[in-house]
Order: C-alpha cells, then sequence, then structure tokens
C-alpha cells in the first residue's frame, strides 16, 4: 500500500503508508487471492462462480482504536485484512459463503447456505442469461409466430424472478423481450422499451435452460392470448440524432482557474477526501458503490459510515408474472456492478477528480470500474445574505458545496447518487430518477388504472422507489441517542390567553423499532449525543435528519413485497449496532422471503438510548407515469438532508469569504444596468440611519 | 411607450411598440399623474400621504381578446390605463383607496375605508417612526435606566403592530429596541439583533408619538421587571471583518461565452421573456414585487398570472406584546418595497440581466427600483440520462434553467424569491429564508419550550413562515379543473391474488374550498383542462402541483392570527376567478380582522369544474431556530413545482442537445483519469451485444 497525497490543483505525490487501511477497499490483489484460497478448498477441478468477493469490514470495536490512533498521529494497532466471499459450484444450486483471512492466508469460515437463500446476478450471468432465452427454440418460435420484418432484432431484458411463493425455491430469471425499430434494423441504440413484446420467457440459473414461456396479459384483465402476428407501431427513439434538437442553447461553463478546492489522499484502493473542514474517507464496493467512512467536520467526529443500503421497487400489475416485479437493485445486482464510467464534462461541470474502485468477477478476478465516482464542487445559489438596511451594506456568501457522485444503470433505468456536502456543516444526499421505464405491452384502445399509456402499445406501470439510506452516527462520539422534535399548540391559559402560542417538544426513543414522520406535528428526528452539551445554550449537540414524505410500500402487509422490503413501511428504522448489519432487505435480497433485514433486528426491541444506534432513512416516489416521462424520463430528485442542531456556536458558514464580483467574475447583459449605490431600500429616501446615538 | 428587443448576447434594440400593455406596471409619469389627478379633488392644502400607487389590472374579459389579438399579430383593443391609489390625510386615520382612469384623467371612485382597515407601512414612515421611539422622553428615561456605556448605540426595529382585538382600533407600531455592540459603537453594520433590550414603545402613526412604552417579560413566565443596569454581554456580528475567513476557498466562475440563450423585449414597464420555448412577461409592484402573466410555452398558454399572493410569520411566544407578532411581509410592508439592489457578481454567476422596477413614494412619485429583478441562467446537474448496456453509449443532457430572482429584505429577515424555469417544461417557484432571526432578550440560565437560546441573553423564539403562491392557470384555454390523485391498494382478489397490485385514481374538486395533501395517499394534485386530451394515450392535459409537507397554523382556530391568515390552514385553496382576488390574506393585512381573503372567497362554494380557476399553493417551515441559524441562518430552501402531466407527447427536453466536452470544457483533476471505452459495465466481460438478429 502506498499513499498519494493529491491537492486538487497543484499536485504533490506523497509516499508515507504501508499498511492498508483497515478501511480500504479489497485491492485486486487481494482479491485474487482470496479466491485463490478459496478454491484451495474444493478439488482441483471445482469451477467456482464467484458473485461477490470484497472487504469483510473488521467489526467496529477494533477499527474505533485503529482511528483514534490515526488521527492522533499514534501508531494504529495491525488489523487483519479479510476478504468475504460468496459463490456457487458453478452450474449447480450450492451457494456458499465464507470469510478468508488474507493476512494468515486462512479460511475461517466457508458454509453452504440456503434453502432459499439466491445470489445477486452478476456482468457475466446477466449477459449470459440474454443469450440462452434469445436461443431457445420454445422461444423462437413463439418469436416466429409475431411474423417480423426480417433483420428485425430482438432483446432480452432478464429481470430477477422475485418472489411469489409458488415454485420458486430455484433460482431463475424472468427475461422480458423487446425489439429495436423494425423498420431501422442497424440501430444499436434503438430503444427497445418502445416495442415491448408479449413474449416472456424463465431461464434457470442451474440448468441455463429456459424452463417455460410465459405468454404476457396485454388487455384490461389477466388473460392472455396467443402471439399474433406483430402489427407495426412508431418507434420512441432517445438518442440525439433522431430529435430536432434544440438550437439556441448557448454554452455555460464552470471555469475554476486554480482548480478545486478539494484534497485527494489515495491510499490504495482507499481516498480520503478533505474539503472546507469536512475530512472523510471513501470507499467502493460491488453493492453499494460508493461509502464513506469515518465523516468528521472540524476534527468533530459525526458518522461512522454512511451508504445507501438498499431500495425496491414494487410494480402496481398484480398479474402473472407482474406480480413478481420488485426489485433489489443492490441486493439484486449491485451499485458498485452497475456503476457507469463517468466521461469527462458529460456529467459534471468544471473541474472533476475521478476514483477508480475495483470489485471482483465471476471467475475470481479483480476488473477497474474506471471512474466510477467523480468529485467536483458545484455552486449552490446563495448560502446566506443580510442587508442592513439602515446603512444599505449586504454581506452575502455563495454556499459551494462538494459532490461525490455515482451513476448507475439498471437495464433500462438510471440512478444518479451523490453525497454533497456544504460549508454549513450539512451532509446530503441526492438521488436523481431517470432513464427509461420498465414497460410492457397493452392492447390498442386498452387503458388500465395501474399504468400510463406513454407510447402506442406501451404500457408503463405504476411503481414505487424505496430508498434506504443507511447513517450509523458518531457525533461527537459513538454513543447516540434517536430523538424527535414536534411542535404542539399551547393550550389557552392565563399564559397563552390569545391562544398563539405553541411549543416544541422533544421525546426520546427508548427502543429499536420503526418509527414515522408526522408533517402534522413538525416531527423532525434527530440524532443526539446527550453527554455533549452546547456551550451557549446548553442543549445536546445533534444532527436532524430532512427527510421528503413519501407513501410507503402499498404492497399489503401479507405479501411478499412486504415481507422482502423490510424497510418500506417506515420513515425511519433504528437499531443498535451489531457488525455485518448493512442491508436492510437482508444480505441475499434475489428471491427472498424476508425476516433477515432492518425490521427483523429492530424487532430486537435493543435498548437504544446513548448505545452505538444506526439509523435507516427511508424516502421515495410512488411514480406514476406521465407520458413526459418516456421515453426518457426528465429527473426526478429526491434529496435527504442532515443538518446540525445546535451542534456549532453559530452558523458554521460564518466564516465563508464574501461574494465578490471581483472573484465571482460574472457578465453584465443589461445595457440599463446600473450599479447600485449604498443605500438601503428603506430608509434611502429619508434618513439613512435612524439610531440614536447616546 | 416604446419596444425595445434585448437578445441577451448581440443587442439589438427595436422600436415598434406606442401603446402601453394592458400588463405594463404603471410608469413614473402615470404615477405621479394619478397622484396629481387624486389630490385635485382635495382642497389645496390637503397633504395625502400615498401608500401605493399602482397598476389597476383591467379585469381578465378585457384582456383575454386583447392577448389573443397580440399573438395572433393582430390589432390589439384599446384597454384604459387605469391606476389603483390608497391613501391617508397626512397625520390622520382617514384612509381612502380609489381608481383613476389615466386614459379620460377620470376619478372613478374614491372612498374611505374603515374601520379596521388600514395601510401597509412605507419606507418613509418606517424610518420616522424610528425616530420618534427613540427621541421620546419616557423612552430615553427607560433607557437611562440600563446606564449604557457612553456612545452606545440603540436602535429601533418598527415592527406592524398586529391584532389581538385589545385597544387596537388605531394604527399603531410596536418598536422592539436593540443596540450596536456598545465596546464598538462606531460600527454602524454591528449586528444589533444579537443585543435585544427588553423596552418596547408603541407610537401611534396618527399622533407619530409615543404612547406606551412596554416592558418585555425577560423570564420563563409572563412578568416583567423594572428595567436594570444593563450587565455587558459578548456581540455576534456577522459581517466578513469580523471573523477568520476559510482562505482555502478557489474561485468558481460561471462564464458563457457567448452570453445568454434567452431574449428580453422592454416594452415600458413591462418586459417579455423568451427563453427555450417559453414566453411570458414580467411585472414588478409594490407589493408582490416580480409578477408573471400570460405564460407560454411553445406558443401553448399554461398560466394566466403567477405570484407570490402572500405570506404569514406568526411567532410562539404567547407573552405580551410578542402575542401579537405575526407579519404579512407583503401586505403590511410589500414585496416589491423591499427589494434588494442586486449588485453585479454577488447575488448570481454568469451572464446576468437586470430589470428595474417603478414604484410610488408618499408623497404621490415614483422611485425606480434598481435591478430588483435578475434574470440568469443556471446549469440544474442532469437533466436526463441513459446508458445503453449492451453498446456502452450514454445519452446524456444537462439541465439549463432561467432564473428570476428578487431578494426582499424585512428588517432583520431576508426572503430570496425565483421563478425557474427548465427545459422540461416545468416551473418552480423557489423560497430561501435567510437572514437573521427576531430575537427578544432572556435572562441568563432560563430557557422556554418556545424558543432557542442563540447566544447568550438572547432568544429566537419558533415561528411559522407560511407563503401562499397564487396562481391562475389556462392549461390550453381559461376552463380547467383542479383534480388530485390517490393511490390505493387494490383489495385481494382474483386479479390480485398477491396482494401486490395497486392503482391511481382522480378526484374531481366541484367546489372552491381549501384541500390539504395527504402523502399516505400519495394525493397530488393536478391543474387540467378536461376538453383537451393527450393525442396519445387520451388523458385530459394537465400540470401537476409539487409542494412540501408543512405543518398548518398552530395559532387556534378562534385566535386573530388565524382568522387573518386565511390561507395558513390548508395546502391548496381554489377559487372561481373573480377579478382583483389577488391577495391570500386580503387587501390590507395590516391589524387586519380576518374575512376578507382567500378562506371568505373559497366559501362561497362556487362551481369550479371547468372554470376559470385560481390556485393558492401554500407551503411553508415551522422554523426551531437552531444555535446555527446565528447570526445569520443558511438559506433554507423551499420549492413548489407546477409539471407537465400528460400535457406533451414526449419528455420535452428530448431535443436538449447533448451534453459534451467539446462544449462543456470541464477540467480534469486527476491525474490516474482514463478516458472510458465506448463499452458497458455489465457485458463487457462478456459479448458486447446479446441481441438476437432474425
Amino acid at each position: 500500500m502506498s499513499t498519494e497525497v493529491v491537492d486538487s490543483s497543484p499536485a504533490v505525490n506523497l509516499v508515507t503508508q504501508h499498511v492498508a487501511h483497515p478501511l480500504a477497499p479489497l485491492t485486486g490483489d487481494e482479491i485474487t487471492r482470496a479466491a485463490e484460497l478459496m478454491r484451495s478448498v474444493w478439488p482441483s477441478n471445482t469451477d467456482l462462480h464467484f458473485k461477490s468477493i470484497t472487504l469483510e469490514e473488521p467489526p467496529k470495536a477494533e477499527v474505533l482504536p485503529f482511528l483514534e490512533a490515526e488521527h492522533n498521529g499514534q501508531s494504529a494497532p495491525s488489523i487483519a485484512r479479510k476478504a468475504f466471499i460468496n459463490y456457487y459450484l458453478r452450474s449447480t444450486n450450492k451457494f456458499h459463503e465464507g470469510i478468508v483471512n488474507l493476512s494468515s492466508n486462512k479460511i475461517e469460515s466457508n458454509v453452504r447456505l440456503g434453502p432459499n437463500v439466491h445470489a445477486n446476478g452478476d456482468a457475466e450471468e446477466i449477459v449470459a442469461i440474454e443469450k440462452v432465452a434469445l436461443e431457445d427454440e420454445a422461444v423462437q418460435a413463439e418469436i416466429a409466430k409475431l411474423q417480423l420484418p426480417k433483420g428485425t432484432v430482438v432483446i432480452s431484458d432478464p429481470w430477477i424472478y422475485g418472489s411469489d411463493g409458488i415454485n420458486d425455491d430455484d433460482r431463475m430469471y424472468q427475461c422480458f423481450l423487446y425489439m429495436r425499430d423494425p423498420l431501422n434494423p442497424d440501430e444499436a441504440d434503438s430503444n427497445h422499451y418502445a416495442l415491448p413484446l408479449n413474449i416472456s420467457p424463465v431461464v434457470s440459473t442451474e440448468t441455463m435452460k429456459v424452463i417455460r414461456v410465459d405468454l404476457l396479459p396485454t388487455g384490461a384483465d389477466n388473460t392472455t392470448s396467443e402471439t399474433r402476428p406483430y402489427k407495426i407501431k412508431p418507434p420512441n427513439e432517445y438518442i440525439p440524432e433522431y430529435q430536432e434538437l434544440r438550437t439556441d442553447l448557448k454554452p455555460l461553463n464552470v471555469v475554476q482557474p486554480d482548480g478545486g478546492s478539494f484534497q485527494v489522499t489515495q491510499q490504495g484502493t482507499s481516498h480520503v477526501i478533505e474539503w472546507q473542514k469536512w475530512q472523510f474517507r471513501v470507499g467502493f464496493n460491488q453493492r453499494e458503490g460508493m461509502v464513506l467512512y469515518d465523516v468528521r467536520y472540524a476534527g468533530r467526529e459525526l458518522f461512522y459510515r454512511m451508504a445507501l443500503s438498499d431500495m425496491n421497487i414494487p410494480y402496481a400489475d398484480p398479474r402473472h408474472p407482474y406480480h413478481k416485479k420488485a426489485a433489489f437493485d443492490l441486493g439484486d445486482a449491485g451499485a458498485g456492478l452497475m456503476a457507469n464510467n463517468l466521461k469527462l464534462g458529460c456529467d459534471c461541470l468544471g473541474s472533476i477528480y475521478y476514483l477508480d474502485g475495483v470489485i471482483s468477477t465471476d471467475k475470481g478476478g479483480a476488473v477497474t470500474m474506471e471512474n466510477c465516482i467523480c468529485i467536483h464542487e458545484q455552486d449552490a445559489g446563495i448560502g446566506w445574505k443580510h442587508t442592513n438596511y439602515r446603512t444599505g451594506r449586504a454581506a452575502v456568501v455563495r454556499s459551494r458545496e462538494l459532490v461525490l457522485q455515482s451513476i448507475i444503470t439498471v437495464s433500462n433505468y438510471e440512478y444518479i447518487l451523490a453525497f454533497i456536502f456544504n460549508q454549513a456543516g450539512e451532509v446530503m444526499y441526492e438521488v436523481r430518477a431517470t432513464g427509461i421505464l420498465s414497460t410492457q405491452p397493452i392492447d390498442e384502445g386498452v387503458s388500465v388504472d395501474f399504468g400510463t399509456v406513454v407510447h402506442p402499445g406501451v404500457l408503463a406501470v405504476h411503481h414505487q422507489h424505496i430508498f434506504s439510506l443507511r447513517i450509523d452516527p458518531a457525533i461527537d462520539g459513538q454513543n447516540n441517542r434517536l430523538v424527535y422534535d414536534e411542535a404542539r399548540p399551547m393550550p389557552r391559559s392565563d399564559f397563552n390567553p390569545h391562544g398563539v402560542g405553541y411549543v416544541s417538544n422533544e421525546t426520546v426513543i427508548e427502543k429499536s423499532g420503526g418509527y414515522d414522520l408526522d408533517f402534522d406535528a413538525n416531527r423532525v428526528f434527530k440524532i443526539q449525543n446527550a453527554a455533549i452539551r452546547n456551550p451557549v445554550n446548553n442543549k445536546p449537540v445533534a444532527y436532524k435528519i430532512m427527510a421528503p414524505a413519501f407513501q410507503k410500500m402499498l404492497a399489503d402487509r401479507d405479501s411478499y413485497h412486504f415481507k422482502r422490503a423490510e424497510f418500506a413501511d417506515h420513515n425511519i428504522y433504528v437499531t443498535k449496532y451489531q457488525d455485518g448489519e448493512l442491508y436492510a432487505g437482508g444480505k441475499y435480497t434475489n428471491q427472498s422471503r424476508g425476516g433477515t433485514g432492518v425490521r427483523s433486528w429492530a424487532d430486537r426491541k435493543d435498548d437504544i438510548v446513548d448505545e452505538d444506534i444506526v439509523v435507516f432513512v427511508q424516502f421515495g416516489i410512488n411514480h406514476i407515469p406521465r407520458i413526459e416521462d418516456f421515453p426518457v424520463m426528465p429527473c426526478e430528485i429526491l434529496k435527504v438532508a442532515l443538518k446540525p442542531v445546535n451542534f456549532f456556536e453559530r452558523n458554521p458558514a460564518l466564516d465563508v469569504p464574501p461574494s465578490e464580483q471581483r472573484i465571482n467574475q460574472s457578465a453584465l447583459l443589461s445595457e440599463t444596468h446600473a450599479q447600485p449605490s449604498v443605500e438601503g431600500k428603506i430608509g434611502e429616501k429619508g434618513e439613512v440611519c435612524c439610531s440614536s446615538k447616546l
């Protein structure tokens, strides 16, 4: 391991550190070594199909002393490097997981899992499944009935099979078929989601064969009909060469003449970012993608770990096989696995720093995910402003933000995921939902109340996106509590004779569990350290959680959807920390049955007051498609913010340099513009200052 | 009147139009002529104290044919120019309002108002009140008891008196006293809100004399004590010279080498803006500040008029005289009156166009509000993206926004108000709340549940900000309806055997009234034109209203606060259009008694299906102050969005040119950055394309 310090303007390289940080993702070398070690316990001809080889994070009890020593500049205790591995014996349903100690070169555990425990899809497998589905004879025969024009390209999108408890013990994929524009078959980027077909092959991953060909209902009810000759429908392309592009948009460039204001210190696969009093460590793994560790502001601890924990996208169509559509994009595939290579100048403006990640392949190799995280600053408008109307003097600062962004493509859909830091001590997690709706065929003239026709013959079914952000807090230390404030009217009394008074009261959450927002009560959850008091007002230091309202899972409580998405029924889950409890929907979400995620952990009813707690924040959208969301949808933006409450002694952004034209170099478009005098508005016709001088 | 067309890059001037547009604000000349005409009906020595001289907007029935002719290039019917005027006979409580016809030089009406109808404060009056309060002998005597250091500067902030029904028929101001840092008395921009005093003079506007000196409660109960010698407390300054400023923030400039992408056509006091298929007219007046008229997209009508209609800020302290604090910043003063002169390069980045406004003075003159609106474009991140994982090709566009911004200073507080348009046919209204908390003295060691101690001796009381945005829609024409969608689980049945199905259903609102959001039902309000159908899916064209959740007014239903803020109890009010019903809290909010605002109009229970309707959207914050909000608060951002629903035939931003490095000119910070190959993530180790070619 080596350490490289990269200041974002003049590049400075240092090599000082030679031991991997305990929170550094596995290196390519560690991945391949772990795979070799695991292979070594099997007969030499055994073909292991690796699903994930990733850092087994050390127990927090080991990491904390390390971090303390690290931040104090003391020599840090040595912590064993370990890999978490899961794998199949290839082309069987024999699924295993184990821990490999890379420091001692020992297998610490290796067990077969199941039944009803299945691994995620991986890149190689998904490609293979597509092929199996399309090459199957029965599928080909069904496609033939469509009598498509010669040269038509049919596309297969494998979907995670989902769970309904009916003959679904084995691991399968449900494929949905589409075609490229049959009248333009050479266009490899034709939007096939505009041309869905009624044929849906099911493929077994054990046999890698089609085991069933479902025909899809295309009317208003749940009946299906024989595949009939296809009637040509218009395409609906999203790529620019098929658009009459706007010609009146002039360039807007973000120029940072002195580079960015952040510093990146690379320590092998791990990166420490420093920016505007913030410091944190960035990791990357197959499942969660970006992970932040050890987040501090001005040296004060805030969060031990933050990452998107899970997401679930249940669909509204109750008809077979659509009733099983409920994707867990992180657990079923992986935000790291699906991360885009972010091209310079397309996904961000300004001065950009890119990080690579390393993940495992199905053969036990390592692959570099190039540019899977981009780091840049952005201007977020005015940060704060006050004008003294007596003197006319305006004090104004702009809000600068630091963005760590990763973009994932989940077949048709895109998520733009970002951690955003600002100068007021706030951290935001932003999700932009974009990409292409998951579509299905619908007969002409039919409309249904569980979806929207977005193109002739194309139904986009309603669906929910429910995200779970895992926050492992360390507000001025590990022992925190979760509380909520509510505002309530004062009753009328001698103290409140006019009925206008109201109060804000705090309630301490005593037990782990699921809790909800209540906007009518202005309920605001705060993560608090009751042992540390604000020196000015003696209030406990805290960070509040600002999350938007959303409709919770609509599938009923007895449904598999509900049982599996263990986070989807509450705005907040809070648990007592246990090592390894990272994924709100459970460790294995593919064809899962529930009972292994955050709802189950919360059900321990642990005492959580002034303990090491973990908070899962849920947020989402119920996406009732509009035609404007097709063929590719304008970003729908969701944001969760964590903001200090009585943590600092004053506005932490007070020391941001003023916003000045000398620095900002803005341009004047209006000819009539006159620079203002230093007079205020109110008072400018009268006296400038109305203070009384004693 | 002349017309000037200003393209935002090469300036082109045309002079073509010679008649004022019926929606153009009054010119300075029209204001002074109107004042003269009104003066002419009074004996020559009568001193009129003008409160407002502003455009009397013509009846919509007259304007619509004008707009139709205008957009069709036909000669438009002539519409009389009229001024709305209200005024006092100076130094009396005799308040009048009238209409002056400027085309015929006739007074059309002129009536005395009251009782209990009072005008807003104006710039000159507020300055005079400050002075009266500080120069009063009783006040001076009370200040003397504080035994402040020689040279200490005491500041008086006049507050609108508010209503409690107790001896408040006359028009008054309640002043709150503060001081600059007594140890640094020459600092004119010392933050006096950090040093509140316990003395509160009440001034009559009729006599311009102090009629009472209230002493403020400073403990936990409602008792007050004699003014005692002041114990020196530390200051808490916000201006930069008192901060140790950050030194590690590097410049970030927005450069638009070809200028902005918008065009401004000036027609006297009115401006037509064209940008990215949007077209609308901008007005400005004393009360509402910015007003948008005749908003169209690609030639299709969307909104007849949009403006912030009202806001109310009730405070939580029930003790006299604080129980009366409930500001209506628009009606009590005016967003136009308080608009900041926006300095180039401080309040926005990039290429900026500034508009001036014209408002009246208390003497019947006109004053130009320079740079009171700024117009610029901003980058809003990725607009939409999709990566074809089979070919690796990413299609991505950035979202460009057009911002019309106005910033108002209401004594201690600032609001940054903006209309934001994007390329996806969306309009947003954004409020950033910043500035300084309204503070009051509190004794050492005391804490209360209706406020937060933000500095030694300083209490910031909880308060609500409740805004009302008035939207006069014209979705493809004047006859619109308000409906709402809700998503509900399907019951279990043969059609929904797994309990996962759900539907979205629409409910039509039949009668004018107040309506509420329900996030648990995913209730979404839409303004719809049922007569115009989407050609693809036959759904009625609509715009949906996306407003954040907020806690409605906490003051009880019998309180004056509740009666006066007629919009504060519902997320949505909808009325049948009537000329002149612009201000949700009623025409005169100062010391108002209620009964004249939107709640009262809605109570007509008009039929509103496929009628000319008006929608008032409420949103807000219950501000429980944090110490981080002092001495000046980081912006708290609220956003209401109007988005097309089945209004277009596809994503209207599909024709935005792709985001390309060639245009964006971003800079690479990471040395290790490698440009990606054109391969997707999934599939890159296997086959690139898994489609089946027939």
